[in-house]
């Protein structure tokens, strides 16, 4: 098998726990307005789940790419509303701290750890939807040991429209087959492959988009499957010693 | 004085020092090739001396923006040429090796320690005539602490092109005024300056472009002027603590 010497990596679901990071956000939030009939996890859902909806209309050339701090907050104000909560009613900063939250998503428990050691072999960086700041921000946050940060405002596109795959291998100075994404959505992964990357899928429980019925992503024929980040490195790790002409 | 949220670095003698490591990397090179009558430090000043004139046929649009890879690859084609050795007698494993070495510059001893405690109060980055994939390679050789790299190659352009800063602040989520760039060279700031950026000169002694008189960078009114990054790194440290709402 070809070893990458790039490894790009999904965050929202793949790095991240968004769903139960967004979630943990809107509960002292509802909290605060006198909301606590609502869910904070069917208010958090509703609000990702807007999210899909808000990027294919950048992707369909339909409206100018706009980064997620815009889409994000006219999706917040949609969620309101859709509770039965006025944006109008709530304080401006209390919105932009909600809305911030995609700035402070979790990272999964096994993501640190198996970062530091993917990144002492490999480049590693994130490719995400999100763009440059929020991820600078994210991994300040959670000490995400990227190389380097590649935000979808660097290429004015959302994945899986193919020139975020392309131009990333050429900032990376690679051509595809030398780089894998790590992803825990297929449609992600199989836009990347068509692109040449290799491909790594990650299982992962909530990780997927919650207007979207569950993938069965797992089932197709990746590079590498693994259950999560720590076993995908420890199976790299493994092929790196045995790839040919490894000391 | 305002206070920056964002901190850009100038690379190329600013935290690194470029022409002592050429200098270092042309010694064994010009060894192997039985031309120890060359002076390493004469060649490396003659390869780096080529860099502006290169650079600046893209900065007038007389050719289009091509990486540092392919143009100090050209210089170098010139340097050896110029030194009496022709290039085509050279092994070209031995001119990748030594073009690449580029991607090695040694940072400045006051730089590492600077830059992990600028980076607990700001974001940092560079902001480089270098492309991601080579400041990428010398943060992962050197140990910089960078929150996220900006190349040249993300903007296609070289500084001291306006869009060069200002785009740099728009992917950083910063209005220029809340940038600072920080260099070794008067003109790398003028420009910052004139796009409302903040500004500290590092006096180095060695940083400049060896085709051009030292300049006097450090008499200009900068919003900071140090000797190295630790005392631009004390200023700022100073200046937080009694910025107006400082705890």
């Amino acid at each position: 098998m070809a070893h990458p010497e790039v490894l790009f990596f999904d965050v929202l679901g793949t790095v991240t726990d968004w769903r139960g990071s967004i979630a943990a956000e809107a509960a002292p939030f509802l909290d605060r307005y006198n909301a606590t009939h609502i869910d904070a996890g069917a208010f958090a859902d509703d609000w990702v789940g807007r999210y899909d909806a808000a990027v294919d209309a950048v992707r369909k050339g339909d409206r100018a790419f706009a980064t997620l701090d815009t889409l994000n907050r006219e999706n917040l104000n949609a969620s309101l509303a859709a509770f039965g909560l006025m944006p109008s009613g709530v304080a401006k900063a209390d919105l932009d701290n909600l809305n911030q939250a995609w700035h402070r998503l979790k990272p999964w428990p096994d993501a640190l750890e198996a970062l530091r050691r993917l990144k002492t072999r490999f480049v590693i960086a994130p490719l995400s939807d999100g763009h440059t700041r929020l991820l600078v921000d994210m991994a300040k946050q959670a000490g995400l040991p990227w190389d380097t940060v590649l935000g979808a405002d660097i290429f004015q596109a959302y994945k899986p429209m193919p020139e975020v795959y392309l131009k990333a291998c050429s900032l990376m100075g690679v051509a595809p087959q030398n780089a894998m994404l790590v992803a825990a959505h297929a449609y992600d992964l199989s836009a990347a492959r068509a692109c040449g990357l290799m491909t790594a899928f990650i299982r992962r429980e909530n990780a997927g988009d919650p207007s979207k019925p569950a993938g069965s992503g797992s089932r197709e024929n990746w590079d590498y499957t693994a259950g999560d980040l720590i076993a995908l490195a420890e199976a790299l790790e493994k092929a790196d010693r045995i790839k040919p002409g490894a000391v």
